[in-house]
């Protein structure tokens, strides 16, 4: 199932030109509105037909029983499960008493547009009512980037026949009753009626509906209000009950003549304030946005996005689906991160209740390298929440007699919320993935500020739990044993590479992060002792290498495991997961996901430069990408070891992943991940760019892409970076310091204002390596065989 | 909490000479009586006061669904458990209108005798009622060994004081209110009211009720009957409602006068059977019991088990409570075994909830050994039974993408009842185990018919599965890869040796059969290519080994695991999984059960004296025992190597797990597998039998144990074995051609009557290996550093 044939190709913009009702539940994903503290999807304005009602505040959960058939110690006795709440995104429309909906009467016209410059979804309908009036209906939503509490949504609505009498109800609906779940183990949790009504209340045009949800007890507050612009006289009213309230508008429009209504809603949420206060503080949203006023907030939302794309901006040439991918990419990735503020990044943003709209370690190691380099305050936002949720990461390490920190697997509110600890808490490369985005933070910024009241305590902690994992063994090696990397399907291995390299890197900043503020490190408790058994451990990692073979194995033994029978998988038992069971996949040479290739992206000075081409084609022959977590990773290393066409094609596979909806489940909400992995792909994969150690580039363009021109944020530096075939220029567009970066080996210093451009490098013609059959990514690249 | 004190020490019998109300769960499975087709727990006649009520038949379960908070492709759906059904035991008693009941009035005698020659449990009580009268009661009840459907008891009461009046209610109750279950999770699910009236009818002192159960849909009936011998005119009447039926007596005794009812209960069951087939069935028993009559049964009960004890009693001089414990060990063992004909043995028997009533490869690994040796034809029994689950077993391998078959890990009815598959499913050593107990059974029999017609195809389908787990790697080597061993605490390991060693016995064992019989094995499909790759397998197994230590690790990595930290787990921690999550213990050097000992017990040729000695000082040094598979092997191997003191230790501990509730779990019924391991631990252990090849003792005498004597059976021979510190007589008692056995390595060919004497070899004065801290066995041995 594709989105093929429904949207246009355009740079700036998402457009649907048809309405696709089997698929709308696919396109209330791409065309939800967040600002990481509200999202919305993009539900058709009058409620019904939807594909999955979705309204979703950051933090907003209810609790759930986790149940085992066969219970176990420390295992999480309650889940959370992100939770519709109020919707305020209703407005439904009578056209002389007939209900607007799209699946009566006759639909002229019908045009989505998700705008990426003016942060809004634009809505154009024609329709003939069954009667025979025919209207034309225009909204525009937005979710506030600069009013983090708001949503507006303005309707224009004009006959295009003769007169017509219009009434518009525009509401708040708690608990509206949603589909049935799929059975599908990364779809949500099936919650009915959540939320406890507390208290509601109607008064001229606006209403209020607050709510408790039933077991984790957050209290839930939804309030709108509305500006009325007709050219006759209106009738209003308006009513509220436990799960509702209605605001009607009535009126008798004549040809030529336009019904305008601007429908402003605030959400606020609490687990601790009082009703009168999370019930006053709506009230007080929707004051300061009728004070805004709808004209302005859409200039203040385009003024937002301006700045981001000067920041963010991705260019390229010669592929106009890609320039529109990579943009659609980062708006939601911004989408998602923007106003997250102290609350979790989820899987899928706030786009759909996929993976019960849990955070995994797909936010620090996937959307953090992207939000760093564009918008580096929500990347710290991100970690002040890891940050905050130490007390329960402490907890959880004494739980499973570890020391310091042990993060969730998936979360919410910073409980562990894995029930199956296999792949759940036993991947506990999550720690070291928050350190990792701590240290690159820090590199890109120098926020000592943040490093002061945050990272170096995170990264104490997080060294303090691979100290207390890991031992030295006879030889004095230390190992990591039994623990899961990246890879799904694998578990439970000895010397997971990626894991070790990422503990090493772990424990080795923490040290330097330790000396470089002792104050601070002795409030935490750390000395030289507990330092030097950091470095001694980092030094002595095990690294395991096959002497025989010539790569590195993912972990200890794996290249001695049986290999996975592809010959004889069949198209359909795609995701294997489904189909086999963990025993099976577990103790053989099959790969979910990019796992020692990441060890090769984010860690990859371990290796030479033939070693990495050697292991990536290794790991290439037995990938099978069942996870969205693997194509931009693939693509980056690809282009690295000279496959550049293979880069190409992943990087194309990861930006079209919801577009095209590669994996048949962006109805559940979008990949966020992935959607980073887009900007990584052409910014870490044809851009090279590395972030470990010096800033560094090592550019190239594969055919079929004739100019990469992307930009980044270091600290106050803008720089910004063109790839021709001619050569690459790099501009230091604005900073308060020169920066000095590498090209290659080259190092290149800027000053402030200045470029310099520099020849590419010729990538070498190699042999195109093999993926496991028909798992090879749809071929993007020009020619074959590259 | 230790059952000291309340029995009395006796060669042929458990005594309980006071009633201890705490203990009263615990003492209800140890006086359970059982036939292998019916288990009664030894509940009081008058039902209360109880610890647990039990009345199981085996093969009884209702289905419940197993949860998962993640579920994943091929976790069993639903679960069994065994449950409590129809109470055929309840006798209760009203004197002059008061009803009998310890718990009021004075108790001034009690007394409860398990006999096990006579296979009766007596019960001896004097009450006096509060109203002051005094009356004594004797109760005898015997599930019987000759007619597998019956259970009989008979009750006298006589007055001890004045007239009474005297009324006997006799019952059968469905349905009964259970207590709640304690929270461990080798306890019992709880299900509720399982059984659905069918069909009730009382007529004259007959009763029947007919159930059933609610979601497996298996039909139960349950009726009773009475002969009632008074000296008085009686009053009687019975009747019947869905789920009881009642029969009253009533009758006036004067001093002197005694009292005597006999209840025959009957048990029927049946998947298929309709409600009149069943409900003549038991009607069918009950004529048969009551033809036989009460006197008869016993006097065949005693026969029965004279029978047994000519081919099984083992006894000792210097140890009168490991005479005791060893003949109460074989009598449940026996009770277990003796009539489940196409049926499971639970690990619990039938004497308790106990783990659901699910048979795991306790009974093949540690049961059968004890049977095939005593009772063969039971042996065969639960073979046929596997055998009979083979097209479920042959499903498992399909779902699980494997070849062959798949015995499940639990199980009642052969379907998997697992529902943590790294220590259920991945554990597929149960299928070399049921292979390995063919095999032997084969060896000390000889049953050809047996073979052909169950034992060559158990070994091909559990081959064929071990040929599709493992693989040959690059080396050539057959790898097992990804399985988990007996050991518990570790999981999901590379080339398990316990695993690797047994299918290598497994795949030779079946490549063996098929040649012996080649017609069968082609009608099952096996060629001379497949058993050649099943030889090829077997020569190329990967046991990996040590060279550093010079020992066997448990599975390939396990030496160069952190050790466990002995020195900082508390007493109370142990059992460690209730303490410590799988996480920790998987990866780590701490055994729950004998894994790589067990292998030197079973697959002992694989390493040389000195290899075994150094392995099993290595494992004792990390070996918990919080299993209670484990004390049995150990006494074995430690009697091997040359620690004669720490095997009799060993083998108390096993024999006197029940008998003095060392796990505190005896409530939930009996221990099977470890009360069969006290056999082990004296035949195989001091008696150094081992019946793989040639079969060969190697008798010794720990200080404190001055003669042991024990009886086995080899298909018709029957061989007596008298170990005096002297030397060592062999008697070939009954047979029809001589035997060949090994004394050491000495071979000596017994002729049918005759009998040799042979010097026992001196035992080597080793220093007593380490376990971990506060983990040692209880000395029973009498020199300390023996």
């Amino acid at each position: 199932m594709t989105a093929n044939g429904v949207f246009a190709v355009d740079p700036w913009e998402l457009r649907e030109t048809r309405l696709d009702l089997d698929g709308l539940a696919r396109s209330e994903s791409l065309f939800a509105l967040s600002n990481g503290h509200i999202g919305l999807r993009g539900n058709l304005d009058e409620g019904e037909p939807h594909g999955l009602p979705g309204t979703y505040l950051n933090g907003v959960y209810e609790r759930r029983p986790l149940p085992y058939a066969e219970a176990g110690y420390g295992y999480p006795e309650s889940g959370q499960s992100v939770i519709n709440v109020t919707n305020g995104k209703i407005l439904r429309l009578l056209v002389d008493d007939e209900p607007f909906d799209i699946r009566y009467g006759t639909l002229h016209f019908h045009e989505r547009v998700l705008d990426f410059r003016a942060g809004t979804l634009r809505r154009t309908v024609e329709w003939t009512s069954p009667a025979g009036q025919r209207v034309r209906i225009v909204t525009q939503r937005l979710v506030s980037f600069t009013q983090r509490a708001v949503v507006g949504i303005c309707l224009e609505v004009e006959p295009l026949g003769g007169e017509v009498r219009i009434v518009v109800q525009s509401e708040l609906v708690a608990n509206e009753d949603l589909p049935a779940p799929v059975a599908d183990p990364r779809a949500a949790a099936a919650l009915r009626n959540p939320l406890v009504a507390e208290w509601s209340e109607a008064d001229g045009l606006r209403g209020t509906l607050v709510h408790r949800t039933r077991h984790s007890g957050l209290r839930v507050a939804a309030a709108m209000d509305h500006v009325v612009d007709a050219p006759a006289e209106v009738a209003t009213s308006a009513e509220a009950s436990d799960d509702w309230a209605r605001a009607d508008v009535t009126t008798v429009l004549r040809p030529g003549e336009r019904l305008r209504l601007v429908k402003f809603v605030s959400y606020g949420w609490s687990q601790q304030r009082s009703l009168p206060a999370v019930r006053d503080q709506v009230a007080a949203a929707l004051t300061a946005a009728r004070h805004t006023g709808w004209d302005e907030l859409l200039v203040e939302q385009r003024r937002y996005l301006e700045d981001f794309w000067d920041r963010a901006d991705v260019q390229l040439d010669g592929d106009a689906e890609l320039q529109q991918a990579v943009r659609f990419a980062l708006f939601h990735v911004l989408q998602a991160g923007a106003r997250a503020e102290g609350r979790p990044i989820p899987a899928k943003g706030l786009t759909g209740p996929g993976y019960d709209g849990h955070c995994f370690w797909d936010t620090e190691t996937f959307v953090l390298p992207v939000l760093t380099h564009t918008l580096p305050r929500a990347a710290a936002d991100v970690l002040r929440w890891r940050h905050a949720t130490l007390p329960l990461a402490r907890d959880r390490a004494g739980q499973l007699r570890l020391r310091g920190a042990a993060f969730p697997w998936r979360t919410i509110n910073g409980e562990e919320c894995s029930g199956y600890w296999p792949a759940g808490t036993a991947a506990f490369h999550v720690n070291a993935d928050i350190a990792d985005a701590v240290l690159r933070y820090l590199d890109a910024t120098g926020d000592r500020e943040f490093e002061r009241e945050v990272g170096l305590e995170l990264l104490v902690e997080t060294a303090r739990l691979w100290r207390s994992i890991g031992h030295h063994d006879l030889d004095g090696h230390f190992r990591i044993d039994g623990v899961t990397g990246p890879d799904e399907y694998s578990a439970l291995a000895d010397n997971n590479v990626y894991t070790n390299l990422m503990a090493q890197r772990n424990l080795l900043g923490a040290a330097d992060a330790a000396a470089r503020d002792p104050a601070r490190a002795g409030e935490l408790g750390v000395d030289a002792e507990e330092t030097a058994a950091w470095r001694h451990a980092a030094v002595a990692m095990m690294i395991p290498y096959d002497e025989a073979l010539g790569v590195h194995p993912q972990a200890e033994g794996f290249t001695r495991h049986q290999g996975w029978d592809f010959a004889h998988t069949r198209p359909e038992e795609y995701p294997l997961l489904l189909h086999f069971p963990y025993f099976d996949l577990y103790r053989k040479q099959v790969v979910k996901q990019a796992d020692l290739v990441l060890a090769l992206q984010l860690c990859g000075d371990f290796a030479d430069p033939d070693q990495k081409r050697r292991d990536f084609e290794y790991y290439e022959r037995i990938t099978v990408r069942d996870s969205s977590l693997s194509a931009c990773t693939q693509a980056v290393v690809a282009a690295e070891v000279g496959h550049l066409g293979l880069a190409y094609d992943y990087a194309a596979e990861a930006a079209l992943l919801d577009l095209r909806d590669l994996t048949g489940n962006t109805r559940d909400g979008l990949h966020i991940a992935s959607l980073a992995g887009t900007w990584i792909s052409l910014v870490l994969g044809l851009g090279g760019m590395r972030d470990h150690g010096t800033l560094s580039f090592c550019p190239r363009l594969p055919e079929g892409i004739d100019r990469l021109a992307f930009r980044i944020v270091r600290g106050d530096a803008r720089l910004r970076v063109e790839v021709l075939r001619t050569g690459a220029t790099y501009e230091l567009v604005a900073g308060s310091t020169p920066l000095t970066l590498r090209h290659h080996d080259e190092e290149v210093k800027l000053d402030v204002g200045a470029s310099r451009t520099l020849p590419l490098r010729p990538t070498p013609r190699l042999p195109r390596p093999a993926q496991p059959p028909g798992r090879a990514p749809a071929r993007r690249s020009g020619l074959p065989g590259r």
